[in-house]
């Protein structure tokens, strides 16, 4: 039986493009007839333009360009700039804004092959009231935020690759409540031009994708170099068990769920390692609210001036508010503490390839709380490591939920191979 | 006799009008008739509104209400945006572009009571291709670049304070070629949201003005706190002159002026040290070009994908041209690298409080070369250490050039004290 084309994995699309099996139109077109039955209920779309995506599909097959993207559909969270679709950052404030230019990742995807299919619905400025997305795996539940229609999209076989961003878990949460691989890369090597900054020295982009090959040939792409095949790894990755000071906010079948697959990787050759960090780095956690605040506030003084009245209560009470009590001092205290420890997170890889902690505490929730289990991510995303999530548990009620890798900053290549052995192995 | 309104500092400015001395529409109105009368000849200015600056300084003094630098006129960058003014970031290719929204600093200067003025001359995507910008002093020669007509217009009275970027010598170069008081802050303190990226590793705003304590003001101002004023010095600094391994390429003329200045800042009771920094430090010249140009052309794939040929040649050639050619390895390197000497930097100020260098190597050239003496800007920058050039020096034909000062990481307040005082000092 034939797969559905929009089933189908970023490097399956190229390679069945590339030898002729089917063209660029045709995978277009199994996306968007899944997007017609499949939207009414899921709600991960904010901008959708079928005929402009499937002109562009037929200009591809025309071209024969390839590319390590050709013809590979791909969506963007609505914080990223495009010429041709309006961006509204998820916010009443910006409804119907034209950027007027591609962000850099939506110019590098197209100069690749990809193919624009539309705008993903983002939580208000990437942050708490939240769109209309929901789980596919059970509308009752949220799929998570901020990057809810990308992980949302991707998990329904709408879209095989998805941009989203990370300022705290909103890569990470939304794959692993969803059911895909995520990924938030090291932070700094991606350029964010014409993306919506939320806090520019946590933010990175993130992707979402149902295989650790299509990141890792997408996060190449991103970064505008030629794409290079994971590396095999020889022998099984020494994994270090990071429970964390956040271990005890993980719910008891997750924390049975990690503690299994961490007998299985033993079982197939993995060294796992109790990993402890030294007590400081739980300063992580609070350093990175007066961080991301201070920053958020600052960054969105023309809404808060001008459109106060038009910005959820619950920024307001939370980022916002944290960011006008937060004084340039404990701020800049926080980020030293975060350069420090990230300098000291880059010696601490001796006896581990890999880390390893669940990629969100619990099942995604039923309802609407798209930002459950904030405090899993901070320390991590504070400390600018590369995190890939693999969709590998099913949770008490059979929703999925993620186990999640980190590696060495810029090692994000060594997080794909041994990750990509864990995905084997776990299924 | 009353000096006229154009040629006060935003200081005195706001101390004017506080005090009931003048009106802010009495300011602005300065500042457009100096701008009517001189603009012909210097162009610094790419938009300019003068109805829409008029009344929002009547508006400012009816409402009354105040603010850091209330009533006081300034002037942007023109890569920066505004929701009620065209970006246009120098190219053609985004002429008559609305960004529809400010960007932080501009939101948070008129929340501070700031008057924007207009837009002021950028070098094209802030890089090679010149704007029609001349310098005030001498109008055969080049303002410097890229923030060209930032530093003319404050140099020129027609307004007292602007905004310009850096990301190698922008606002410190056409600063000191001007004979203005300019500022490099520590990188990564205020948000660049709604400012055009050029290199975000090496980004960071500027500030023009026409005294210390103008700049310590603006500065607080961007940074959304509570302005302080600058504290006094209880004891006269130690300096370390550090020549680097660029002083061959200072004219000699200007390395003459910077001695005698050392001689005159020991009389008057300075601590002059001869500062080295280790020899790895050489490197960040280098390191500064690759990491640039990688940022670079990968921040711009829209305009190279889709109008390169509304590309300046200079570009083409030189930013472009790197970016393209550079590895993705190498650009880590050289990141890592800049990132491992910026800890190191932080180490080595147990025997000075400020470090000197000259402004520019040598006056603005005839002509129209604005990026002349870019190699003394490149390892600084990349350090990321607040710096400030002072127009204490004239060149061999009477052009000015400015002493430069660094301070640690994060110590601007130190270093805008101790500026402070080497000012007095020198005139």
């Amino acid at each position: 039986m034939v797969r559905p084309r929009n089933e189908l994995t970023a490097t399956e699309i190229v390679a069945g493009i590339g030898s002729g099996q089917f063209t660029a139109e045709a995978v277009m077109r199994a996306c968007l007839d899944r997007i017609e039955t499949r939207e009414p209920e899921v709600a991960a779309w904010t901008y959708l333009n079928p005929d402009q995506a499937l002109a562009s599909a037929r200009q591809f097959d025309r071209d024969g360009k390839g590319g390590p993207i050709g013809g590979v559909p791909f969506g963007i969270k609505d914080i990223i700039d495009t010429a041709d679709m309006p961006t509204e950052w998820g916010s009443p404030i910006h409804k119907g804004r034209q950027a007027g230019r591609d962000a850099a990742c939506v110019a590098l995807s197209r100069k690749a092959g990809g193919l624009l299919l539309g705008k993903a619905v983002t939580t208000e400025l990437a942050n708490r009231r939240v769109g209309p997305t929901r789980n596919p795996h059970d509308v009752t539940r949220t799929p998570g935020g901020s990057s809810s229609g990308s992980a949302a999209a991707v998990a329904d076989f709408m879209v095989p690759l998805a941009i989203g961003t990370q300022t705290t878990g909103s890569t990470i949460r939304p794959s692993s409540f969803c059911g895909i691989v995520g990924y938030r890369p090291t932070w700094g090597e991606h350029r964010l031009h014409g993306v919506m900054e939320a806090s520019g020295s946590l933010d990175t982009l993130g992707i979402c994708a149902r295989s650790v090959d299509d990141v890792a040939l997408y996060r190449d792409v991103l970064l505008g170099i030629e794409p290079q095949p994971i590396p095999e790894t020889s022998v099984p990755p020494r994994i270090g068990f990071c429970r964390t000071h956040i271990w005890p906010k993980v719910a008891s079948s997750t924390q049975a769920l990690v503690e299994d697959a961490a007998q299985t990787l033993a079982k197939n050759g993995a060294t796992i390692i109790d990993a402890e960090l030294p007590d400081e780095f739980a300063e992580l956690t609070d350093a990175h609210r007066w961080i991301s605040s201070f920053e958020f506030v600052r960054t969105f003084t023309w809404e808060i001036e001008n459109h106060r009245d038009r910005i959820g209560d619950g920024i307001l009470a939370n980022r916002i508010a944290d960011g006008l009590a937060g004084s340039f001092d404990r701020y800049i205290e926080k980020w030293s503490l975060a350069e420090r420890l990230r300098l000291k997170m880059d010696s601490l890889w001796q006896d581990c390839d890999v880390l390893m902690t669940p990629g969100a505490t619990d099942e995604a929730p039923v309802g609407w709380d798209a930002f459950a289990g904030a405090d899993l991510y901070k320390m991590w995303t504070a400390l600018h490591v590369p995190a890939i999530t693999l969709p590998v548990f099913r949770g008490p009620t059979g929703m999925p939920i993620g186990l999640q890798f980190f590696a060495r900053r810029h090692a994000d290549r060594t997080l794909f191979a041994h990750a990509r052995w864990a995905h084997r192995v776990l299924g």
